[in-house]
C-alpha cells in the first residue's frame, strides 16, 4: 500500500496556526505520511501517483463525542432540557436497539452519514444492548475507526434499561470487540454518575486499567444533572467522582462530554495528559445547557476536542460544532466572563489534532500520522486558509469528492 | 395558469401551531392558493394534476435581510466585530462592484444560491453602484421576488465607496426599477445612521412616502455603533434617529436588522404594523454582537422576521438561521433575562409567514396566498410536524427537489 497523493494541503500542526503546502507531493505507506516533498525523489517513481490538482486537501474530522443509537432522534425533540430530554426521547429510542434488526438498520445510515460528514474517527455511545456489537463491526465494514462503548446503566433508569450484569455483559462485549480491529476498539462507557451504582463504577475503573481500555461519560452538562449528581455523590465534586474510580485520564485516557459548568477547584482533576475535555457546542446550544469555557481549559493545559453529540447536538456535521465553538466562545467572552474567542483555525485544531490525538498520530499532515483526509473539489482559487474557513462555515459536503481513512479511500 | 398539486402540506397559519394536510389537494391559479381539500372536486379534473405522493411541501424561506454583494465574502473574516470588519473586510469587497463585469458574475452565484438554500423572497443590499440594477434584474431572472436596494452612504466611509450624489443616484435605480417587475420592487436602504448625513436621511424618508416605498437599514447591531450613533445624533436614541425620517414604518413597511441592543425606551417607536425586526442570529453569533430578545418584541407585538445578513452571517441557509434563533433564545433565557424559548415552530413561523408578510401574502399555504414552496425528498416516514423539524436542523439541500416562486416552478 503505497502511493503518492500531489495537491494542496493544509492542516494545523500547532494550535492556532495554519500549516500549508501547495502543490505538494505527499507520500503514504501502509496508511501512514512518510514523506512530503516540493519535488518528487527519484525513489518514489514507481509508486502510484494521485493528481489532485487544485483541489483541497485537509484532515478529516475527528467526533469525540457521540451516541451512535440516537442518530434516528436527530432534530427532534429539542424543546427540554438535559434529564426530562433523556426520558421522553433519548431512553425509548435507545429501547428500540434490544432489536438486532433495528440496530443494524440504523447504525448503518449512522455510519455512512458520518462519513458524508467527513468524519473519520469518532468515540461513539451505543446502548445496553448486545446490538453495541453490530455498530462496532459497522466500523470496521466501512473502514472509519474510533472507540465504541457498550453503555452501562444499572441505576435511576427506565426498567427496560436497567442492566442487571452490567459488567458480565460488558465482558462479553469485550470478548468479542478486543482484539478484532487495528482502527476500532472498545471503550468503557459508565452512562453517567447518576445511572451507574458505585460498585458498578469501582469494577469498570478496575476493568479499564487490567485491560488498559480507554472512558468516556458525561461531565457536568446541566445544573439540574450536577445537583442529582451531589447528592448521589455528596462527599465530592461531580469530577471527583470520576476520580474516585481513576477514569480522568490516571490510568489511560478518559474523555467527558461537555464540562460546561466546572469549577476552579476541579479543574486541577483535569489537568492529566490523557484526560479529554469532549466540548459539544451544538448540544449545549440545543439542551440549554449553557456555555462551556474552552480557553480557560486550554490555558490550564487540558485536551479539549469537538463532539457533535449526536442527538443533544442535531447534526453529524463537524463543521458546524467547529462553528459553534467558534460562536460559544464568542458569547462565553461576552456573557460568562472576559475570555479571548477562539479564531477558527484554533477551532479547526479542536476538530481535528486536538481530538485525533485520542486516536493516535492523526488529524494532521505530519511525517508519521496515519493519512485521514478530505479531498474538497469546491472551484476556489482562494489562498488556502481562506478556502478552509470558507469550507467549514458554508461549504456544502457534496465537494467532499473522497475521504481517506488510515491511508485508504473509503469514498 | 392553473394547477393542483397533491401532497403532504405543512405550514404555520398561526404562529406556534403547525397546520397540517395529509394527502391532500391544492390548487393554484395565476401563482395564488385559491383551494385545498381532501377530495377532488369535479371542477379542477380539466387542471394539471401533479403528485409529490409521499413528499412533504413546506413553505419556501423569506430572508429579510442580506447584502448580496457581500456574498463572496460568505465565511471570510469572522474575526472582527462590526466597525473595524466593514472596513477590513466588506467595503473592499463591495468596492469590486463598481464593475459591472463582476456583478454580474458574482450576482449570478448569488441568486442561485439563494434558491439553493431554499430562499425565494428576500430583502436585499446592493451597494451604492449603478450595478445593483443588475442584481435587481437577476432576481427577475430567476424568478424569485423581494426587494432589492441600492445602498445610500455619503459620510464616515472610505472614500472610494462615498456618494456625491447619493439622492439622485437613487432616483436613478427607481427610474430604472419601478415598475419593472411584479415581484420585484426597489427599496430605499440607507445603509445606516452613521454613513448617510441628516440631509440625506430627510430626503431619503420623504422620498419613500412620495414614492410609497418600503425602506431598509440596521439598527442596535453593537455596542460601539450604537455609541457612535449617539455621538452623531446626541438628542435622540439609535431607533430615535430612524423616526425623525419617517422610517419606522410610519408611511410604509420599514425592516431594520438586528435590534440586539434595543432599550425599553425604544421599543414604543417599534410597535408599529408596518414595522419589522430583521432577526439575524448567525450574524450576531459570528460577529459577537449579541444576543437579541425576540420574544420581548413578539410580546410587544412588535413584527420579526428572519434574515441571514451574508456575510455578516455566514451562511444563506435559512435553517440553520432558524436553528440559530431558537438557539439564540435558549441563551437569551439563561444569560440575558427570564424569557420563554422560541420553539422551533416558532422559530420556522418567523422564517416563513412572519417575515413574507413584508412581501405581501406569501409564507403561507392559505387560501389567496401566493405559493412558494418547496418540495421536499426526504424518504421520511416520520410524522410531518417531526418530519419538518429534522428537515430545518438537519436535511439536506439536495432533497429539495423542487422550489416554487409565485406558482411557477423555478428549480
Amino acid at each position: 500500500m503505497r502511493k503518492v497523493l500531489k495537491g494542496n494541503f493544509i492542516f494545523t500542526r500547532i494550535f492556532g496556526e495554519y500549516e500549508i503546502y501547495r502543490d505538494f507531493y505527499l507520500a503514504i505507506e501502509n496508511g501512514k505520511i512518510v514523506d512530503f516533498f516540493k519535488f518528487l525523489p527519484i525513489k518514489y517513481k514507481n509508486w502510484e501517483l494521485i493528481e489532485y490538482k487544485d483541489k483541497m486537501i485537509i484532515p478529516s474530522f475527528m467526533d469525540i463525542h457521540l451516541h451512535g443509537a440516537q442518530f434516528e432522534n436527530i432534530g427532534l425533540g429539542m424543546d427540554l432540557p438535559l434529564l426530562p430530554w433523556l426520558e421522553t426521547y433519548t431512553f425509548p429510542e435507545e429501547n428500540k436497539f434490544a432489536s438486532n434488526d433495528y440496530a443494524e438498520k440504523v447504525y448503518d445510515k449512522f455510519v455512512k452519514d458520518l462519513i458524508y460528514h467527513g468524519t473519520t474517527r469518532a468515540c461513539v455511545f451505543g446502548t445496553i444492548h448486545e446490538s453495541s456489537k453490530i455498530l462496532f463491526d459497522k466500523f470496521i465494514e466501512y473502514g472509519i475507526g474510533g472507540y465504541i462503548g457498550k453503555v452501562n446503566m444499572n441505576r435511576n433508569c427506565p426498567e427496560y434499561l436497567q442492566e442487571k450484569n452490567s459488567y458480565e455483559e460488558t465482558l462479553n462485549f469485550l470478548d468479542y470487540t478486543i482484539n478484532k480491529s487495528d482502527m476500532v476498539k472498545p471503550i468503557i462507557t459508565p452512562r453517567f454518575i447518576p445511572s451507574c451504582t458505585n460498585e458498578l463504577m469501582e469494577k469498570l475503573g478496575k476493568l479499564a486499567e487490567e485491560k488498559k481500555l480507554l472512558v468516556q461519560s458525561h461531565l457536568s452538562e446541566n445544573k439540574d444533572e450536577i445537583k442529582w449528581v451531589k447528592e448521589l455523590q455528596p462527599d465530592t465534586s461531580y469530577t471527583g467522582a470520576y476520580q474516585k474510580y481513576n477514569m480522568l485520564g490516571e490510568k489511560n485516557i478518559s474523555i467527558m462530554a461537555h464540562c460546561v459548568h466546572i469549577s476552579d477547584a476541579e479543574l486541577p482533576l483535569m489537568q492529566n495528559e490523557n484526560f479529554y475535555v469532549a466540548h459539544c457546542p451544538t448540544s449545549n446550544f440545543a439542551l440549554k445547557s449553557g456555555l462551556a469555557g474552552i480557553r480557560r481549559f486550554l490555558d490550564n493545559n487540558i485536551n479539549v476536542g469537538i463532539g457533535t453529540d449526536v442527538s443533544g447536538g442535531y447534526t453529524l456535521s463537524m463543521r458546524q460544532c467547529i462553528v459553534a465553538a467558534v460562536e460559544t466562545s464568542n458569547l462565553y467572552d461576552t456573557y460568562v466572563e472576559k475570555s479571548k474567542p477562539l479564531s477558527m483555525c484554533e477551532a479547526f485544531y479542536l476538530g481535528t489534532k486536538g481530538g485525533g490525538k485520542i486516536f493516535g498520530n492523526v488529524g494532521s499532515f505530519e511525517v508519521g500520522y496515519e493519512f485521514d483526509a478530505l479531498v474538497i473539489d469546491d472551484n476556489s482559487t482562494l489562498p488556502l486558509e481562506k478556502r478552509l474557513e470558507k469550507f467549514i462555515f458554508d461549504g456544502k459536503n457534496e465537494d467532499i469528492i473522497e475521504v481517506y481513512a488510515k491511508g485508504v479511500q473509503i469514498k
